[in-house]
């Protein structure tokens, strides 16, 4: 799709890779692509070899690339990088991504790099440093445009032109009072050059006062009021409202996108991970899955406390045991339908917390109904089996199908039942509604659901097989 | 967050909603308020009243809140709106909204619709109801501002203060050839304002050929590109690079979000639903959770005639039915956990598809480990509960309980193992990657592990118990 001047073999990093071209060689190639493609030969080569590149790129390419957060291994690119050289970068980068730095660097590199940074950028980091991640503070940069209210028109796209010149893309500019330094007004750039140039800058654009957010607005929030307002950015105002940032639209996609595999990773029962796949060491990645895991683990063998519970009847009615994986898989596949319907639901605000009954009240009768669906297939599956000669199930299987069909029923309401309310009670107690995972809900529903089906059993059985 | 200068009571929908307020008062708060705001009235408000406020509302501001994907309903709206109302409304909004509610819409409505739309609409209409939903042609406006590459910079800026005055966000300019019409350079505004006014627009910005993709393209693509890139909006050109529409960063927002619904209720084995949680109709409900769960349901049921081969061994040795529950949930939860990775990983592109050997590789050995962990877990349980008299697992207690811990290894290493490689294979048949359920994985380790499970106790127990 994207269309480049350069023939194509000088995109496949293999060939930089592969063949001990010279850093100089690499840098030079590196200089000429698009930024984009440069990054992901830069995240393709040797560590070293990509420090060396980017040692020998003219001043200005080297920090447009590094300013850019698809580059990975940055803690380690400015471990080894010269100490003045990587200074000189620090100083020039946009400051939410030195501060992402940072935020990766260790001890001593931190503390050496932190040093020789300038004043100003030494300020603006200790300030983006002290905000929690996941919160706008975190993702917003402290490089944007504000005027005075006293400034015209034609001052202020002077002003863009004389001070802005390096910057690719300005978002607005941002009209502060001039003694109180308190936000007034947001004005595009679209609105600015198709105002007159005497106009005054503060009577320029819309009426109301413009949408600004918390330094400690969440990064979901952030994502919605985006999508509501259609905003390419949004000033991040303190307490006086005073803008200390801007939060700019690539950063919310950057956001949403960390959201999505963070969300993913919940629900497929792990905890989070940044990493790509790849670079996941083993012992991490056992650390990351094996606590999961064997906390599921530990509450799965509540089932074996339940199944011991009925030995005497499995012992009289083995047949019940073939059915078990039948019948609790479907409340647990009920259940991760009904949480990941709920899961997206409260994440996109269509429900709130308190119209859980609500949804109870939905979820009977749908829950109801599916495990009929399911009980009436297996019905017919029994009956066709016995009927075929295929199994004999014994003298009682009609009442052995008529077990396993009831318990369906009331496995399956309850697995949607309990599937639903789950994310409501995870919100409720301040939790992230995503972290209600598949595997969770199927744990839940696994122990309660060898209940029901036994209760069914002795219900239907007590006199014939038990 | 979002700063209002309008008492609070006004942004209350149940004060609108609650008080029949008629409907020219309803719509004169709606036009002072912030779109978004209004949006969400609207969307609270009976269909009636909501259609009656936008019919009082001022042109402009109605047009300014129909635009807006996050208004609800907006079939019912147009289908009730007074027709000359709806076809003015329809011929001022944007072509990529009016394809979202034509799409919607069903007849006679759409069909008496269409009729009354002015030339221009029609024809960006029938060109882009053309295109497949999610991809780029579906998501794309066709309103941006071209101009030819003779033009000067003090021309363009002068045509966009003559046309271009309505609208709120200017993306970039795109300087075709005057004859061909071929796309030859993407201009930012700011690059356009930095630039002397008698430059010709064809010199100002980049160098090389601007990215652009097809109409054809996967909307997941396109939001990789965004990212990639960090733009504001790349603009959809056909075979001949003639410049069809350009697609809008909030559009790519809107489609992430769809995107990551779409993939959470994948995940949890339901079919898409692009209607909010409340507003699906009970057998609609059905159709979409009831599909999956029977098919589901009838895989399971291999887990039922794997368990009538072994019911000899089960009969011998029911203590071995104890166990099944919780030896197989533990398969189903580390496939889940190794296919919510492999899905992100996908998805993101940090790993390709030829790349599914190096996976395996990496998840055996983890498998491996995992399973051992729960199997370490395990044979300290049942010794725990036969020490301390607790459960009598019978005179040959450790050998079912090396049994067991033998069967979660083989477990838990099979369920890693396929729930990684199951996306893959996904892919390489041409389905989404995230199609990969919980469930799904679940059903397909639960057959496999019945066999596992089996297996090995054939092999640990076979002169003892069985």
């Amino acid at each position: 799709m994207t269309q480049n001047k350069f023939p194509p073999e000088v995109f496949n990093p293999e060939i930089l890779d592969g063949s001990d071209l010279p850093a100089a060689v690499i840098a030079h190639r590196l200089a000429g692509m698009h930024p984009a493609d440069a990054i992901e030969i830069l995240n393709d080569l040797d560590i070293d070899d990509a420090i060396a590149a980017i040692a020998h790129l003219p001043h200005e390419q080297a920090v447009n690339l590094l300013d850019r957060p698809e580059l990975r291994r940055t803690d380690e690119i400015f471990e080894n990088l010269p100490l003045n050289l990587a200074g000189g970068f620090l100083d020039a980068m946009s400051a939410d991504r030195v501060t992402d730095i940072f935020q990766e660097l260790e001890d001593p590199a931190r503390t050496r790099l932190f040093a020789i940074l300038d004043t100003e950028t030494k300020a603006a980091l200790k300030k983006l440093l002290h905000y929690p991640p996941d919160t706008a503070g975190s993702l917003m940069t402290t490089e944007l445009i504000s005027v005075p209210a006293t400034w015209t028109v034609s001052r202020t796209l002077q002003h863009i032109r004389d001070v802005e010149r390096s910057r690719e893309t300005v978002y607005a500019i941002y009209v502060v009072d001039p003694a109180t330094k308190v936000l007034q007004r947001v004005v595009t750039l679209r609105r600015l050059i198709t105002s007159e140039p005497g106009t005054p800058i503060i009577s320029v654009g819309h009426d109301g006062n413009p949408v600004t957010i918390s330094p400690l607005t969440d990064r979901e929030d952030v994502a919605r009021l985006f999508r509501k307002h259609d905003l390419l950015a949004v000033p991040v105002v303190d307490d006086d409202r005073h803008v200390i940032g801007i939060v700019t639209v690539d950063d919310v996609l950057d956001a949403m996108t960390h959201e999505m595999t963070e969300d993913t990773y919940k629900f497929g029962g792990l905890e989070a991970i940044t990493k790509p796949y790849m670079e996941i060491g083993f012992l991490e990645m056992l650390r990351k899955r094996g606590g999961w895991l064997s906390i599921l683990f530990l509450s799965e063998m509540l089932t074996a406390s339940a199944m011991q519970y009925f030995e005497v009847e499995l012992e009289k009615a083995v047949v019940l045991a073939l059915f078990i994986p039948l019948v609790m898989s479907s409340g647990g596949n009920s259940g991760s339908q009904a949480t990941s319907l709920l899961i997206r639901a409260l994440a996109l605000q269509d429900i709130k917390l308190r119209d859980w009954w609500k949804v109870a009240l939905r979820e009977l009768p749908t829950g109801f109904a599916l495990g009929s669906l399911l009980g009436i297939i297996c019905l017919i599956r029994i009956t066709t089996w016995q009927m075929l000669g295929l199994y004999d199930y014994g003298p009682h299987w009609m009442l052995i199908a008529a077990t396993i069909a009831a318990a369906l029923v009331g496995i399956v309401t309850f697995g949607s039942l309990s599937g639903s309310m789950l994310p409501f009670i995870l919100q409720r107690l301040g939790f992230d509604p995503a972290s209600a995972s598949a595997p969770f809900v199927a744990t839940l529903v696994d122990v309660t659901g060898l209940v029901i089906y036994f209760s069914v059993a002795l219900i239907f059985l007590s006199g014939t097989l038990l």
